[in-house]
This record gives C-alpha cells, structure tokens and sequence, in this order.
C-alpha cells in the first residue's frame, strides 16, 4: 500500500510557509508587544495546548470578543488548526444582537478582552450552561472576574507546543454574522481550503500594479478582525511573507506614530476611515509617512473627491470589492492590460472602480429579473462565482436558496463593467432609488456631490413619493456653510456636461454635522431612509 | 434546494482568469504566428469542438509530439478543459522509447507535427489498432502522410467555440514519463487541482525580490513543453498576466533575435542553455538584452563559474529545484527575510543554491535509513510534501511504494538545508560517490573545480575502486588547454582553503570536447560514469 499523502488546504500550511522562509519577520501590537513569525507560530502552537486541555475540540466554536490585537491573531490561526471553528463576535453589535449571535453559533468558549468584560457580566444568566470564558489583559496580568474560567496568557504560559492535528481542508474554519442593516444578522461560515485560496489570489494581486507590494512592504491592518476577516490580511500577511502591524482599538492619533514608528507601507480599510485618517488634525505631521503609503479601499464606493485628496498627499489608492458572503475579496482595481498604458488620469479613474476580478472570480452583470447577461456599460446585478464563496447562510435555507438561485452567488449589487473591464457599484440593491420606474444610481450620484469643494460627507437616499413611487433625498456633512441653491446650481451644471441626469437631482439637501455609521464603519442608509421618510 | 456553485480547481479558471484581466495580451509563437489571450482562448475552445468532433472523450488521452509551439500551447489547454488527459510525449527518447510510452500512456490520439512524421510513418504497424494522428505544419498547409486522420487547423477553422464542460478538480490532467536514465520510464500524472495550486504558487515566488516579476514582463521560456510541463509556465504565465513568447526548436541565433525584437525580460532553463545561450558567437550584439534578462535556473545545478558570468553580463540569475514527480518546483531562491539584508555577495551565493521552499511546500532532509530529520547544514536525503505531487508511478505500485514511504516523497537527492534554510543538493542519490564509507558531494566538488578559469564545462562520477570502494573521476571540457597538475594545484589550494577535502581530489581528469547530454540538456553522468569505468 502507498503511503501518499492528500495534501489539504488548512490554516496550518500558511502558518508553516510563513514561519520556513520568514522566521524572524516581525509582528507588531502597538507599543505592546512585538514578535517574530518563528516565536508567534510557537505561542500559537501553545495556545492550542491550552485550548485542549481546557476542553475544546474538533467541530466546536470559540467566539472572540477583541480589537485588533496580537490575541486576536493568535485566535485567527489555534482555533482552526485544532479543527475548531473561530467565530469572529462582531462588537459593534448592540448588546442584545452580540448575544444573539453567540447562541446563533452555538459558541462552547469565549475569549474576551478584559475591557469587554462588563457586557458579559451582565448578561450573565443569559449565557449558555456549560460556556467557559478565557480571560486576558494587555498587561498579561490576570483579569479579576467571578465568569472567568481561565486566562489566555496562562493557558500559553503554561503550556508546550501542540502538535498539528490532521484536519480536513473542508471543514469549518470560520463563522461570523453579516451586519444585517436589513434585519436579522445571517451567519456565514468558510472552510479552510476557501480561507487558503482567497489568501493566495489575494496575495498575488497585491503585487501588480500600481501597488506592487513585495515581502519588503509592511502592513497596518485597519480593516477591524470582527469584519470578514478583516480581509484574509491576517492570513496573507503570513503566506506573503510581510511584517504585520495591530493598532488595537482605532485611535487615529496613535495609528499615525504607529505607521511612523514602524516604517507602515501599506494598508486597507473602508472610506470612512481614510477620512479620518487624512483629517486628523496631526496628520500635517506625516506627510512623509503618506508619501510611501499604498492603500485599498474597500467595504463602500470610495467617493472621488476623498480619492483626489488621498493623491495629492502622495497616497497609492486602489480600491477592492466584495461581501461579507465572499470571503470577501471578489473584484481589485490593479492595473489590467487595457489600463495599464491609458493616461495618469484616466487609470485613476479606474482605479477608484470597484476593480477588476482577481485570479479565479467570475463575475457577471445579469438582469435582476429575467437572468441574462448585460453588455458593457449595462447595468444590472452583479453575481459571482470564486472557490471562496459561503456555501449557505447558517441554518437558514430560505435565505440560502435566494442567495444561490441559477448556480451564482447573488450579491445584490447593481452595477456595470466598463469598457476596461473594472465594476462600478451603482448600488445596494436594497437601496436603489427608482423612480418613475427607472433607477437612480445613488452611489454615482452621490459622487459627483462629493466634488463639490464645500462637501464633505455625502449620502443620497430614496423617499416615498405619491407621483414618482420614489425621489432622491442628499444628506450632506458640509466642510462649511452650504445653500441649497449654490448645490443645486452645482448639479445643474454637473448635469449639462452629462455627467448627470437631470431628473436625478435630490429633491431636498439635509445638512447633519455626521453621518450615522453601521457597526463595520459604513454609512447607515436604513437610517438616513427613516429620516428622510419622516421629514416629508 | 441550494443551487451552490461547487468551484473546482480546473484549468479553464486560469484560462478565463486571464483572458477577463489580459484580453489584450499576446502571446508569440516565433516569427510565425501572434495572438491575444483572447484570441488565442477562442482558438482553443474552437480546438475543443474540433476535438470533440473527432471522438475525443473524457478520460482518453492524447499524445502531442513537437517542438515549443503554439500547437502545443493549445494543447495545454485544449486537452484537459475537455476532460482529457495530455500526454506531453518527449521526443528527445530515442523512437523506440517513445512508442514505448506512447503504449504505455495508452494514447487514443497523437498530435504531431510535420517533421516528426517520419518516426511514426517507419513504426506505422506497431501503434495501436484505431488511433487517430492529427497533423499540421507551421505554415497551416495540409501535411501530405498516409497516416494523417485530420488536420489541426482544420479542426479548429471548422468549429465553433466550444462550451466548458464541468470537469472534476481530481481528474487527471496530464502524463509523461520521467527521463529515465535508471531504466525503464516511469508514468508520472496530475489532476488539474494540482496544476492550479502548483500555477499559483509559482506565480507568487516571482513576484518577490530579486525577480520582482510583475504584469510587465515578458517571457520567453527555454524550458521543453515535453518537460514536466515546462516548469508550470504555460498556465503560469496566464494567470499571472504576461506576454509569452514560443521559441520553436531551440536555434540560439534566433532566440536571441525574438529576445530583442519581444522586450524579452525572463525566462526558466537548465544551466546547459544558459550556457549555449551567453557564449553564442552573436551574443556580443545583445548586452543591453542581456541588461534586462531575469531567470530561473534549474533541472540541474547552476556551476558558479557559469552564474557569476551571468551575473556580470547583467543578468538576474536566481535557481529553483523539482523533479517530474513534483510538477515541479519544490524551491526557488527567491529572497526570504535572513538574506534580504546580507551584502551582495552573500545574497548571490544563495541565489545560486536549490532555493528555499516556495508556498505550500513542506520540506526536510532525513536519514535515508533511519528517517530521521537532519540539522541544519547535515547532509541527508531531501522529502517533500506538498498540493502538486504525483499520486504514483503510473501502474507500477511496487515502486510507488518506495517514493511514498512513511508519508513523505522521496527526492533521491540528497542535500542539506544552510543557516538561512536554502537548500544545497549534493548529489542525485544514484549518482552519490562513496568512498572509504564517506559520501563524495560531487556537486559541490563540481562547483569549486568550475572555478578554474580555463575550465568551461565540468562532471565527476564514481570509478569503482578496489579499495575505497569508489574514487572520483573529473571529466573536463576546457576553455584552453589545461594540464593534469595545474588543476590539481588549484584543487589543494582550494582544500587549504577549506573550499573541499583533500581527499575529494579526483584520481583522474579527462579532457573532453562536450559533454553528453540526456533527452532534457542535462549531463548524462551514466555515459560518463561507464566511460569512467571502462578506462580504467
């Protein structure tokens, strides 16, 4: 008999390739603690000791309530080399919505930042019987807390390297919720094997242009490890061979001295954040930091006015696409072969589409309705098809069966391909604006605001409307004081050169000091729609 | 019911990957013919049809005897996206050895071009009963043979694109037959799932210094498509992007034109082609080609002689290593984090070892008796895991057995892994010298007698010795004359130095005028080793 062995696609070949030709590549939490890949893949190796000895097993999922820390990516990588199931508790939840998915993912364990401690505390008698909580605190000294049933580092501590359990590449490795801004969160789990394919194709478009990110890039993660996966980074990290950066719980101030201190390359994250980031009142301070900074752009259509002030600080922006039922990543805007010798302005118009599939992902634009393909430039929905897609939404095969109709993922985007081949997103499909029977694209709309030099912030939503079934309503966070008129006057002109339509201009213009956001950092539409519709 | 899409791992993905980001990219066979990616993917879907048309059906295999062609890169493709299995049949055997795997591949059909006809015209009765020969010249005029079933190109103006049949990740792709200088030609095989991984790992190691290969190259490979899949580049280079340039049969004068006319940047190939290559008479009209060339040495090891004039031609010069069992690449010295920071010399000296492992790759050196993993800098016997292996020698369990003892691949070479974990190969384990119970590493002895500036090509093999069981023989092919003794003078030189021991000094050197070669450019050290032996 042959003694083959079936290689399997698990978490622990990253972690392996990783350690063998990056040893002393270091990891990074804030002023914290540093490792390398070598001492990393040995702590992770004892906290699998300490996980089975406290009980865990094959098949049973451990939630994870944490910023972006270094024991975060500990979780990231023991709870599926032991075969278990890491759930990724999403901590912008409300309180009851946190709680609803641990049951949701029928969590046995719970690590818990101490800081998080009290949301437990008293949702104590809500817990399930027999859960234990594995405590911990920066410092590494002991959380004092009558639900704690161990602490982290003392499991590490205490413990020798595990071995590493054969586990199959299909099994589960993740589970998170989706934000569910339009009901209930719905779970989404992904198998090893889908985990080390989107790590991999991921990996490969990061070093096209014009990011090319080679092992020598370092990164800074702002992408929150609650969400997605925080974009399979803390995978691709591993596998690529490039020194990772934590900043924890998001504190602008401090991520700005943290991309100074350790000499930060290249990061992710959605617009919102970029924003923050590049307005800081300390950002002046770091303009050189900027200069050697390669961004994507991701999670929301990243409006052309933030792009152009990102370059002109001397920022690489590309942007990238994809669902928390994806993996995520599905579309980045690298340069293709039709792109990459168009004039500067016209590949950074590209650049700041919704990109161009990565290796493996097919991507259509169909008719919501009737299933057929579009043509370029043809708006529709977008569905997809890739070797990292969730297979079903978490026990809710009603949901599943809508998701996966025709043998494509329906990702409930409007969009179209241009000629070049990249997407545009013109809208969540949920908040499409129609009108007169016809749909107003908000998110192209809300683009071409968002050049206006007065604007900061915008977000077009759809109210009710007896005549037209709906109307565009704008909500603007004004950079300084606006007239309706002046705006209007603006788009009138937007729309005599064509880049509008007319009959697209809002109705009304709401001026709010800030934009309501969801628990990933998204602007909240479901809210600004309720507001619009009250203000009638 | 779920109607989820199950995505395999199949080569039509890299096909239509690169055919959505690269439409526009060429590919170049000679001076002969053109395409796009696009173009040439609705070549080879018209092909499938073609093929189809013929009675090609799943699981049967089809045998390709030519040169570098586009011919046989639409066999690369066409073949397996049918279900098919293609065989890559070297022509370098001799005719008999090749019928022989011809039979042995159970090959339904034979592609073949013109000029190789004749070999199969002499041993018409000896094919098998029923098959079908599908001919073509470059010039797509009809081939007049007596044993010719259809014309390629026919096959393909005549047909409509096909559609892409759903084909399982694990059923096989390809076969061929290992070089086989030990005996008889063993099959070797691999499923299309393994192709894919293999693509995209290899895709990923050459993005990274000192390579840094990006979209904008453009290659021009000097790797045989009968040669365990020329290395992966056929599927490599159109999932990641970049044009491909076919040299045909291997003219040198004319390489070195198409690397010019082509902005050529890369290519893979044994040292012997390197070698043919920058000593060509004409190479002095290609320095500033020369400038911008990178490339991958392998299949034998790199001479250090041969690598630092190379290097000072302005060559980019770095190694990898594999065998037929493994698809290939196993390493590829590529810069990890413990060389990136040495001075360039150090730097150098590893880009010429075997490399270190590239993703996914697991890799020890062992005892070959015990299975006992060596330290660092121990010689033993190299093992390997990893996704791309072949399952088996085809139908031969007997020595399947033997490659997969314990779990683990069995290279045969042996080697050890350096502080900074790249891997040196000493010796094939067959061609191993041992002498007084002490393994010779004549790989290692070859390199340091390669550094004699007036020695152009060197090989050592064991000459059975009554005493010492084996002694080292040199064989010798010089720039300029050399005699016995000044060699020998520079050899206990280099052993004071302690470059080698004294006791690797051979006991003879032989002057040769070129060194024989296997059906895959490397030296033939069996020819040499019987030569060694009768001379005694």
């Amino acid at each position: 008999m042959s003694e083959y062995y079936e290689y399997e696609l698990t978490i622990d070949k990253i972690l392996d390739t990783g350690v063998k030709s990056f040893p002393d590549r270091e990891i990074v939490y804030r002023d914290v603690r540093r490792y390398t890949f070598s001492s990393f893949a040995d702590s992770v190796r004892r906290l699998m000791s300490g996980l089975k000895k406290l009980g865990v097993k094959e098949g049973e999922t451990v939630g994870v309530i944490d910023w972006d820390t270094d024991v975060y990516l500990h979780s990231y990588y023991a709870i599926p080399m032991l075969g278990s199931v890491l759930h990724t508790v999403n901590i912008r939840y409300p309180p009851e919505i946190i709680l609803k998915t641990i049951l949701q993912a029928e969590d046995k364990y719970l690590i818990v930042r101490d800081e998080f401690l009290p949301l437990l505390e008293k949702a104590k008698n809500l817990l399930p019987v027999g859960m234990k909580i594995i405590t911990y605190s920066d410092s590494k000294e002991k959380v004092r807390s009558n639900i704690s049933d161990a602490d982290f580092w003392e499991l590490i501590d205490s413990s020798e390297p595990s071995e590493i359990p054969q586990v199959s590449e299909n099994s589960r490795a993740t589970i998170f919720f989706t934000s569910g801004t339009t009901g209930d969160p719905k779970g989404v789990w992904f198998t090893h094997r889908k985990l080390v394919l989107h790590a991999l194709s991921v990996s490969l478009v990061g070093a096209r242009p014009p990011l090319n990110v080679t092992t020598n890039d370092v990164y800074l993660i702002l992408v929150p490890m609650f969400h997605v996966h925080s974009w399979g980074y803390p995978y691709v990290f591993m596998l690529s061979g490039i020194k990772y950066v934590l900043p924890g719980k998001y504190d602008y101030g401090l991520i700005l001295k943290l991309m100074d201190k350790e000499r930060v390359t290249f990061s992710a994250m959605v617009p919102t954040i970029l924003y923050f980031i590049i307005t800081h009142p300390e950002a002046q301070n770091y303009l050189h930091v900027f200069k050697r900074w390669k961004v994507i752009i991701g999670g929301s259509a990243l409006p052309e006015g933030l792009a152009r002030k990102a370059k002109e600080l001397g920022i690489t922006i590309i942007c990238g696409y994809g669902l928390s039922e994806t993996c995520p990543v599905l579309t980045v805007s690298y340069y293709n072969s039709l792109v990459e010798n168009l004039d500067e302005n016209k590949k950074f118009l590209e650049q700041i589409t919704a990109g161009t599939p990565i290796p493996l992902v097919q991507l259509r634009i169909v008719d919501p309705v009737s299933g057929e393909e579009k043509k370029v430039n043809e708006i529709g929905e977008i569905v997809v098809r890739s070797p990292w897609l969730t297979k079903e939404y978490y026990k809710d095969p009603e949901k599943t069966k809508a998701l996966w109709r025709g043998g494509w993922l329906h990702t409930g985007d409007l969009g179209y391909i241009d000629e070049y081949g990249y997407v545009h997103i013109v809208d969540r499909e949920k908040d499409a604006i129609k009108s007169g029977g016809e749909f107003i694209p908000s998110l192209l709309l809300e683009n071409v605001i968002s050049l206006y030099p007065k604007v900061s912030q915008v977000a077009v939503v759809g109210r009710k409307d007896e005549k037209w079934g709906e109307r565009p309503i704008a909500f603007i966070v004004p950079k300084e004081p606006i007239t309706e008129e002046e705006l209007r006057n603006f788009l009138l002109e937007m729309s005599n050169q064509g880049k509008i339509q007319k009959w697209w201009i809002p109705d009304k213009f709401i001026f709010i000091q800030s934009m309501p956001l969801t628990s990933t950092n998204k602007i909240d539409k479901k809210i600004l729609r309720d507001l619009a519709n009250k203000s009638m």
